[in-house]
């Protein structure tokens, strides 16, 4: 039988100490993210193809894993596929398939609130982790199978669906990350409608705003100058890429800190009204709520890729790490777009495999762990794989006696758990150097040889 | 674009209050374990399609969900498929496919630990927590993606593993019943080995044992008297089979309490060594760690269908309930199949869903919740979707002024939240009896308006 040991290309085993890690950050996120009246909802991983090619999922629509038809369905799409002989390959995949494994928590969450929005309160806050799956080329840091964790508040227009996605998730990051002595948080905040407004004020028309934001997206790798060069070489005037570009020189020069005034000096005559209310309430409201050291700004630079943003959007960064660790933003349109109403929508995305790989490079140490104690028991000379605790008594019932068997080491263990305690008992092995080294190695501190005369 | 709303065939979405049952269940899982010293390990969902249809599996293997190759490698199996006309669906299906959705937790844990194995203790104790894939036909209670809560212990051909899966799945079962009033479980031991020698002493031949079995394991819907009938029935001389039978009545008529005597009666001359002192410590030594109104018995009819179990066998059933809730057994053959050394394994499955389902049906309720708050804050005559908290002040601005937003609502819930409380912040709608009827379903006591003279 071939057998193959690895995992699938591109996906991951987990070892126990992964887990551990993993488990403690999703508790933090959990706890935190409940308090804030958020509950948990899953989806199923595999979604209907239909859900998953209708372009609402841009490039990753072309990573999905397809899962074939079977039985009869099968069949007849393999005779279809058969008869063809010109059908390409990726349509003859779509044919044999019935569906796919999902790419997002997006999608997946938009089809269950049009399909359970009745027996959903409103505003709808839900907390969603789970696995996503892209046949991505595998490369460092980057998985086929990884998991997503998701935060979103459907069904709330107002600003307080962003002051409180801002503040639970700052205060998730802020508590995963303390106890490795690591601060230096920053929630930059934008907003796609005066990104728009500055665009127009400088004369941008509306089929040149895709160009120009993804433009700008590069700022933090080339620089205000880099943008204007460009700008320039994509054949705008210099007159509207200085126009454009003097806006964000007076964000450099910090006057975006009043967001009332800086509007006021860019897009005011043509940005709709209440933009700036909004980013001030965001901005006040999140700042009573968070923990001081971290850094909340307007940000009229970010641009964030998805173009289903329709209001405010933001992202966390780090300190010494050039990514960000969580993004998210408003798409009001969005689950009209799959359920056919209009349902307002906020949300973050935490990005879990980053995190966990940040505080495994800082060489996270499980403080929640409690003692743990091993008995090694001695089974040399005990009948027939019975522990030599038990067996004298296995001996004597061989000779017809009656005997009790008082297991010792397993009520002792039994009563240490109670306490809270993790204890195993193991049979001792002959290299016990190693077995005791090994059980260190998992933390264990207090490790017992059990021999038949042991008193407990 | 089609949309389809609902889950893909067979699949579930969870509703906020079942993920809070599911997270409970699977709470009490870990806590438990973790105490045992068992530690959590995840797998893909994906396995080479290699593993996956290697036959050991039995009839999951039927079941399993292909999923396609991709770019090139798809279009040269495309290629293959289109030039023979005469392959089956089925062998087409598996061509076109490279991997597939694991059927269980087993086959994952076998190919992990034959790829993990120097990195990991011995024995080692593994927790899998994990959904699996079968396309069954869907029915009441059956869905084709599931979770699976496996717990094994490789490496240790001792009783301990027995000893130690047993205890904590017991006491694991027992927290989690507890709270709903519902006590009365019995673990069911019994033994292949038994049950082997048992089948060899009535004159059966090896060949005949899987037929005998599969006719025993339905002694609980037809009785004994429907055993023997059947066993008749298959053209089995009437003086083996009386002699089997009378083997069973003796366990009917309580004389399997003691073991030793009953493997005496039934079938001494032909069993190995060591099995009765076996048995007689497991339930000696696990009758010290678990809770008294646990019933534990030694039980000659357990047979298990799965042919790869070796040694000792063992199901939980629940009083009243027609099926059982836990089940394993030793299995110490299957790993060496399939990473090529051997090794003894031994484990436990939790039926995670059926327990949540006996759960959900005694109308659980959720007791670990703390108080929850909620703000509905007016929004009306609120300038430009700005609360009326900040109202003032966002129309004090708008002429001038600098004004310092207090943002007491969001406050007071940061400050709450912080003492374990959960809160939500709403915007004050204009059904607001629905509304707080809706926060009370979802266990919302405390339920404030917020107006913009209201006094926090």
């Amino acid at each position: 039988m071939k057998f193959i040991q690895t995992p699938v290309k591109g996906m991951q085993d987990f070892l126990p100490e992964d887990m551990v890690l993993r488990e403690h950050v999703l508790g933090i996120i959990r706890d935190t993210y409940a308090k804030y009246g958020f509950t948990e909802i899953e989806t199923p991983v595999m979604e209907h193809i239909e859900n998953l090619t209708g372009k609402n999922g841009g490039e990753n629509e072309k990573l999905i894993f397809k899962v074939e038809k079977r039985g009869r369905e099968l069949e007849k799409a393999l005779g279809k596929v058969r008869g063809s002989a010109d059908m390409l390959s990726d349509a003859a995949g779509t044919e044999l398939a019935d569906s796919a494994l999902r790419y997002d928590l997006t999608v997946p969450l938009c089809r269950y609130y049009s399909c359970h929005k009745n027996e959903l309160p409103t505003p709808f806050k839900a907390l969603q982790i789970g696995n996503v799956f892209r046949a991505d080329r595998p490369q460092k840091g980057r998985f086929r199978q990884f998991t997503q964790c998701d935060i979103d508040i459907i069904g709330d227009p107002s600003v307080m669906a962003e002051i409180e996605l801002i503040a639970a998730t700052s205060g998730a990051l802020h508590s995963i990350f303390a106890e490795v002595g690591v601060s230096g948080f920053t929630v930059h905040i934008g907003d796609r409608r005066i990104l728009r407004a500055m665009a127009r004020s400088a004369g941008f028309s509306e089929e040149q705003y895709d160009d120009v934001f993804i433009i700008l997206d590069k700022m933090d790798k080339i620089g205000l100058d880099g943008v204007r060069e460009e700008l320039l070489a994509n054949g705008y005037s210099e007159q509207m890429v200085d126009k454009y570009v003097g806006f964000f020189r007076l964000y450099e020069e910090g006057s975006a800190g009043d967001v009332a005034s800086f509007i006021g000096s860019t897009c005011a005559d043509v940005i709709e009204e209440g933009v700036a209310g909004d980013m001030e309430m965001i901005l006040s409201a999140a700042r009573a709520m968070i923990s001081d050291d971290i850094t909340l700004k307007f940000d009229p630079t970010l641009v964030r890729g998805m173009s289903y943003y329709t209001g405010t959007i933001f992202e966390i960064s780090i300190d010494n790490y050039s990514f960000s660790i969580a993004g998210g933003g408003r798409y009001d349109k969005m689950v009209g777009r799959f359920c056919g109403q209009d349902a307002p929508a906020c949300g973050f995305s935490i990005g879990f495999e980053r995190i966990v790989t940040i505080l495994k490079d800082l060489n996270w140490k499980d403080r929640d762990a409690g003692a743990k104690k091993a008995y090694l028991v001695d089974m040399k000379g005990a009948a027939d794989r019975v522990t030599q605790v038990f067996g004298k008594a296995a001996a004597e019932r061989a000779e017809g006696m009656t005997v009790v068997v008082q297991p010792q080491v397993f009520g002792k263990a039994a009563a240490e758990r109670a306490e809270g305690m993790t204890v195993v008992v193991q049979p001792l092995k002959k290299n016990a150097k190693f077995q005791i080294e090994t059980l260190e190695k998992s933390g264990y501190t207090d490790i017992l040889k059990v021999y038949a005369d042991t008193q407990l």
